[in-house]
């Protein structure tokens, strides 16, 4: 009991700090922002001695604790890891600055001339789990956009989160921007994540970017407004119209070059036309990359070496080398397996047949829908804006990958001359 | 228990089949979706004897139960009210459809063309209180942007409430729309409104108008991303650099053409240097017009009659003919005193000082920030917007009024042809 209420001290604390820091920090200039972030990479890279031993102790730890190779690789800081954070963060400083932008401005019959401009959330609550190059993104997106983060992480990486905490809050400090901005919760008890949830007088948004479980434990707790980064459920149809050739290039990039991420491809959908034609095919390149298929009955009469297709694979993001299968009679029943089983991230249809296109586009409601090309491209990077803190599969605020101006709200600015309403 | 099953059940049901309708009027076009808007406005007209008839059955309950004058008031449909209605469905035929309207569209450099386009939000859960109006403006500007909406109104106006759904559900069916589009929770059972909240597979956004009560239980128990429409503690700051004339104008309209809504101002803050020739005039047009004045220390040495205020009156949305008056030393204890005791709605500075007006605009941050106007103006009819459904005091998702645009959410649409991700 006296630690929960130390550690709830402990959290208003950092709390009430990071809204002071974010008042400040949400009127300072691009230029002083810019500094601020050069100065971080700049840290980064002088501290590496420092960034790499405190990233030992997690490590160490991990190995004690039995973690699975691929977590201690995704744990592990390494000279050009490092490297690529400070890259990370200069990337950052040439993007442009959306705070301030005035996205429209009109004039009223009245004279009055109302202006829409964008300003900081405030304060940003980032729920996430391993990996400590998130810890830099994070904080540098959200310094950039004028936002003060407090930062929980994952307990396996503690220390190297701390270490990286520690050398970007100096940095602000010579910056002359508050250290407060960006604030890291530094206890690993698991109350912790309950009791910010509750904090809404001082956190504006919170961002869980983690497993499924994370994500709903956040949605079911939390009073504060939440942008979850779930599940991609990613499907691609092949039309009966399609380009077999462009067809196979697309589903096996979306499939392999990177299944473990959310816009890859879980299932498949071919309209039974092609089936025939396209799948012996993929079959053989999907099974020569490692790909297991589990297929329809349709499917499995065309390859009878697939594995049998279940009512759960069409609900299962895999994030694996394993593709479901599903041969569809329509456009029409390849849109309504979409909408029942999919998650609305990321879908495509491969067609050269316009009308197709045109439907496929109108009546698959994703957070991005492609028209012949891979679901891989739902990011960021790839849409031109420039670094992402995550993919929202939320309806609200923004839908896909969540950039600088996702990291904004709006004011109106109005501008009168005596005006009073009649 | 046998009850709450029940009405989970029929919860369930209403949600599952505004999530089906919501998906075909989301396809809906805007002629379709008009033609729906007019046959409703037509029936209300037609059938006004029967909805004069419901409202009778809970004026009559209203007045057994001692509701005060001003409830009933609300409460009350009249021909000229039902008439008011109708013609506000017209204004929204007007309006232009926000589905669709893709709001930019960019070419990649490996040649993918990537837009965003606006699409309905889905289903909307609406919890609201008393006037039966709002049942009409809620639905009507639902269906325009192709949201399926559950209504859950006040208990004391379900008679009315029900049969204006009615007449709205046969209304959709004669246009070829679904009648699940718009839903009315027929019980009046309290438990509802928590188990609505926790329907998160089938309702994508819930908006609570109404008390701070009703608002903060919503926010505290939905699993479902919620648009509040919360307190308004609305200021106007009088620079010393203010035409007094046009400051006293604006803040006899700010308090005073209609104090009971969430635009209007509470609190008034005066600078020191111009207070002494400010205050005793602005007193007799306040006091002349029934409103009492609570001031702090500095105030009252001016204005002897006035009450003192306490430190709950700055933090006190009165919605009455009460305003509580601070003399100030400089904008940035204006500034200040806004920042803290405010609830970031409606500010307004009068001032003739370059500076000052955008040193004001810039710092305080309010979902609308006014210079030399009045905050009654925070409105989406004033704004251009047309209607409104309400005036959000989120900072996600949309700030202040809340019209058709702010109604819809985004997804990507991607043209591609063959591109794969390297």
């Amino acid at each position: 009991m006296t630690d929960d209420i130390e550690l709830d001290k402990t959290l208003v604390d950092i709390a009430q700090r990071a809204r002071a820091a974010g008042r400040k920090l949400a009127k300072a200039s691009s230029g002083r922002k810019n500094e601020a972030l050069q100065l971080m990479a700049n840290s980064l890279r002088a501290e590496t001695g420092m960034l790499l031993e405190g990233n030992q102790k997690d490590l160490e730890r991990a190995r004690k604790a039995g973690l699975s190779s691929a977590m201690i690789d995704r744990l592990t800081l390494t000279k050009g890891r490092i490297e690529a954070m400070a890259v990370g963060l200069e990337e950052i400083i040439k993007l442009p600055d959306p705070v301030g932008e005035v996205m429209k401005m009109w004039k009223r019959p009245n004279g009055l001339r109302i202006g829409k401009a964008r300003v900081p959330i405030g304060v940003i609550g980032f729920i996430y789990e391993s990996r400590p190059n998130v810890t830099v993104d994070a904080a540098g997106l959200c310094v950039k956009s004028g936002n003060a983060i407090i930062l929980r992480g994952g307990s396996e990486a503690i220390e190297s989160n701390s270490t990286i905490a520690n050398v970007i809050a100096a940095s602000l400090g010579r910056s002359g921007l508050p250290q407060d901005c960006v604030q890291l919760i530094r206890s690993t008890d698991r109350a912790a994540v309950g009791l910010m949830l509750t904090l809404d007088r001082y956190i504006d948004l919170i961002i869980p970017r983690g497993g499924k479980s994370l994500v709903k434990l956040v949605v079911d707790n939390s009073t504060i407004p939440v942008i979850m980064h779930y599940e991609g459920i990613c499907h691609t149809y092949v039309d009966e119209f399609a380009d077999l050739g462009m067809a196979e290039t697309i589903c096996m990039n979306a499939k392999v070059q990177r299944p473990g991420v959310c816009n890859a491809m879980e299932t498949l959908l071919v309209h039974s036309r092609v089936a025939e034609e396209f799948l012996p095919g993929l079959w053989d390149s999907m099974t020569g990359a490692g790909v297991e298929i589990r297929g329809c009955d349709k499917t499995r009469k065309i390859l009878p070496k697939a594995a049998a297709a279940t009512e759960d694979d069409w609900r299962t993001e895999y994030l694996d080398l394993i593709l479901s299968v599903k041969v569809v009679e329509s456009i029409d029943e390849a849109i309504e397996h979409i909408t029942e089983y999919g998650s609305a991230h990321s879908d495509a249809i491969v067609t050269e047949n316009y009308g197709r296109a045109q439907k496929f586009l109108e009546e698959v409601d994703s957070s991005a829908v492609f028209v012949n090309a891979s679901t891989r491209f739902n990011d960021g990077f790839e849409f031109g804006l420039g670094a992402e803190i995550g993919i929202s599969t939320n309806r609200l605020h923004c839908r896909g990958p969540m950039g600088l101006e996702e990291l904004t709200t709006t004011k109106y600015i109005v501008y009168g001359s005596g005006q009073i309403r009649q």
